[in-house]
């Protein structure tokens, strides 16, 4: 172990704020690939990498997890924070991924409203961690909450229309096969974004 | 807080049996869908407004048990307990809105078998989740659970005879597709309510 | 409950390594269902066989661990462990069951490949399992988990390859489908020992 001046919980606060950031990173930069569409193999690779970051960051949370004996909150609710922070960045990874794989020639409208909202909820979530830091400010977490639950709400919308229009739209069932995959998981990020807010309230009601 | 003379194990207890009724009923409506097939639009409405209720039952007892220091069983079988059922009610109502999205034009026969296992497995959940209450009847909890297993098994057989058909009868790919999402929501369905009975099993062998 | 002459500690450590070899067993059966491609049925069977051996080596160890005051681990990484084992047994056993629900009439070299990979991350499993037993070898088990992490590795690009390859040789969608379903199924039970590994290396560094 490394001798260290800083103590733990601010560790703690840190990584799960790098987290964060990572997903509006991440987020930004899929909606880059939808909107723009163009330099799609870099993209995707830059895409990859901040997907690792996100994993090393888990890996450093778990690893602080296991040597620290007293914990800003539940051990349970600090695993559950990283885990759902991590299943964003696997979301938004397998949809770029399955970009690379399906060699898509096109982007489609409805994916590029898919980004733009998984963009807010990112940056709705990188609002919301850094309360965790002051009990003063853990009924904000509460509004971001309602905020994550709207934009959830959006996606679940969207997504619906997305697979029904896919289904009218096309007789090419390679196409929908396809493009239901980067929507389920476009539709999944989003769903974990809601879920970090779950586990946000579920710790600002125990220590309100 | 709200002050409240009843003692928060009943509460518990409560919330529990309204998300099992609530559970009989998104699972009737559903086997309405399939085997009287009118109103499709409403109907559809209906299991949605019910999906609704469940996440409010699901909500409650999480933030019962944030404001609870003694509880009736342990705290991570409470919210198992709870998230399963909740689980249940997600995918009856994934499998409803999957025929609503596509614009299914008629029920299957493994669907109307399905929806029917279904009403049986939620009427056994709400037969085994009151046995709760009671020290005494903690082993008639194991006796629903050899029911919901049976019925998961049954669930199972039709779901897998349903995909093996729908490959050999279909060559309306889109069919397949569809009505393959419906079967897994359906499947899924009964998988949970078996899930729910290990937690109820777990409970049951804790307590006994 | 039954008298018995020996310590719960090494039940425990007894059960787990059932379970470990029951995943090296069942791995093998399939590897042999694809790369011998004859006696599907009887295959099958023997796999279906093989996941009910693990379905009550995990029932096995919930019921000693409800009756068990003090554990050789923490309740959750033993819960964990047991259910991660189950998890790659019931992918195993999906795998081979799409193949007989979906009447495959010969198999891929990449279903091959994937098998291989997997009867590898299934031995590495069980290679790193009775390193739990003592203290001492509690650092082997990292060196376990980095190559668990290498198949993983492995396994996912022969997957993307697989998936990629699949809509770039076949305008048979049904065919697509089914192959998907069984590649998912097979990945999925690469990333399993991979999540073996995560809850070992877990309990590897709570007690070094």
């Amino acid at each position: 172990m490394k001798f260290s001046l800083m103590p733990k919980e601010t560790k703690f606060f840190n990584l799960f704020e790098s987290s964060a950031s990572n997903i509006v990173a991440i987020a930004r930069e899929l909606d880059g690939l939808f909107n723009d569409w163009n330099d799609i193999e870099k993209r995707v690779d830059r895409i990859t990498e901040l997907e690792h970051v996100g994993d090393s960051i888990t890996h450093e949370i778990a690893a602080l997890l296991h040597s620290t004996f007293i914990t800003p909150f539940d051990r349970e609710d600090i695993s559950a924070l990283s885990e759902r922070m991590d299943d964003v960045t696997d979301f938004i990874h397998a949809s770029a991924d399955a970009v690379h794989i399906y060699k898509i020639k096109e982007p489609t409208d409805r994916a590029k409203e898919l980004a733009g909202i998984l963009v807010l909820a990112a940056e709705e979530v990188a609002k919301a961690v850094p309360c965790l830091r002051e009990k003063g400010k853990l009924n904000d977490i509460l509004k971001h909450c309602i905020e994550l639950n709207r934009m959830e709400n959006m996606a679940d919308k969207s997504y619906r229309s997305a697979l029904g229009e896919l289904f009218e739209d096309s007789k090419d069932v390679a196409h929908i096969i396809k493009w239901r995959e980067i929507y389920e998981h476009m539709e999944s990020a989003t769903d974990k974004c809601e879920d970090v807010a779950n586990v946000l309230e579920g710790i600002a009601l125990k220590h309100a």
